[in-house]
């Protein structure tokens, strides 16, 4: 299969055959994530390898109960590392503040997806699936413990990989013209952005069981893989939010939003405990009012 | 080329042949960014394709005057977009507020590499070359404006992609292990460290004109294209910094820190002025104390 056609093909796998991946195919992704581009080549990226079986029983726990990531036999916790380079500039007495400046730490997690992206790419091409869990950074702390990070080291990305034993048909992508624009930014009409969701989606009352293996996939595999009454209890509340589209179903029960407003400071106190806070961020307490100075020269 | 190979032979390019990229090999690059994973498969993400000369040149200045993004005959600039499931979501009653939750801003930026790197992977299987460029980051609302983006878009990466005039030899990478950690986090020795930057980075004393081509092929390549003395000036600062080592120079001259941790302000003012602000994020004065609780329901 041309590369084109495998890109446009893969779908995330959460059902894995219990079969290992071959130590040299786990080393050839590796390589392909250390060889991802880098802002300025500093690589502030590690990955931890995850394979024995009670470390992917923590795993799966840490970013919620998926249990693909229990199943499957390799998953990649991708870090964002200053630690290291921070190290280093110390010896040379000099600073590395990556864990202050918003820019670094903005192209670190871009580096940390870019070595994950390839990672999907060629493992698609050696026949694995896989699947991105980015609940991890519910668990940021928890993580950290369990898998002994020093300060300035963040896990933000696990992906779970394994031989797929199904790959699932799932709702399908918006047309890329809806995405794509050229030249400008070309504001879609109403009508337009109705009829692209529409198109993505399809109706939600048609029959509760397809819909929800097409739209929440999840809950399916989970209930599969032994993780039982997940579909059930999205049936009850489907039910009790009067569930009737596709954005309710996905903005009140799949990833219900003043929720995850309420999540920000969970994620900021765990980073704050890895030693990262940006000075000149959320010091203005009125919205629309002028940022305050930060410390540090401005540009 | 196998997958693998294309992937460890990748380089960034900033030399581009005067020679457009076929539409329906832009087409090509255009849908596997689109297919590329998206958390909850949401997709709130939008690219802007710049080819036109105008265009192009005011992209070049809004990431600080590089000349390759004036040169090559594509750059896409790839968005976070929230407006158009914004609007979406409202048509139905419901509240989509990824502007405000840190989680939904991370996945989003996650998903638009995702998109981007699978851009540069296939763009390489193409023959093309690619680079990125982050800069746009401290030109938000000038790009914003400039592209005519509404509220909730923010443009966060740039990737310039042209028929390669030639590929440098740069810094070569970490080795794997020295960002691999098996099961657990390994916490190097700094003997280690300084062993794994010292391999990468060689030896900087001897021969500064090959040093900066190594090292800062951006300061060679912009002098090359027109924007001349840009080598020069690197070479007074290094002697007016009293640069000796790699760490200096990377941390001093090429990424000021002190500069980048004062920049934060512009950045959170830009995404402020674009509809972004994340409830319990910043409102913590005293390093290490308990943030204060986040509007909406905890988790």
């Amino acid at each position: 299969m041309d590369l084109f056609e495998l890109m446009m093909k893969r779908r995330s796998v959460r059902n894995f055959e219990d079969r290992p991946v071959p130590s040299d195919v786990v080393d050839r992704l590796l390589d392909v994530a250390n060889n991802a581009p880098s802002g300025g080549n500093i690589q502030p990226l590690s990955i931890v390898v995850v394979q024995e079986p009670e470390a992917r029983v923590e795993l799966a726990e840490m970013v919620g109960g998926q249990p693909w990531v229990k199943n499957a036999p390799v998953s990649m916790v991708f870090c964002i590392d200053f630690y290291r380079v921070k190290k280093w500039a110390s010896m040379f007495d000099v600073e590395f503040l990556g864990e202050r400046a918003l820019s670094l730490f903005l192209i670190a997690y871009a580096d940390l997806m870019c070595a994950a992206q390839n990672v999907v790419v060629l493992a698609e091409s050696e026949g694995l699936g896989s699947v991105y869990v980015g609940t991890i950074q519910s668990s940021v702390s928890h993580a950290r413990e369990f898998f002994g990070m020093p300060d300035y080291v963040l896990p933000l990305m696990v992906l779970s990989l394994g031989y797929p034993k199904s790959v699932p048909k799932t709702i399908p992508k918006l047309a890329t013209d809806v995405v794509v624009h050229r030249e400008r930014y070309r504001v879609p009409s109403d009508d337009e952005i109705s009829a692209a969701f529409e198109s993505k989606y399809g109706d939600i009352t048609d029959d509760v069981d397809a819909y929800l293996k097409r739209a929440y996939i999840e809950v399916v595999e989970a209930d599969r893989q032994g993780d039982r009454g997940r579909v059930e209890n999205a049936k009850e509340r489907m039910n009790k939010l009067d569930i009737k589209s596709n954005a309710e179903f996905l903005f009140n029960l799949r990833y219900p939003q003043r929720l995850m407003v309420g999540m920000n400071s969970r994620l900021i106190a765990s980073m704050r405990k890895a030693g990262f806070d940006f000075p000149g961020v959320g010091r203005v307490s009125a919205p629309g009012a002028p940022p305050s100075e930060a410390s540090g020269t401005s540009p």
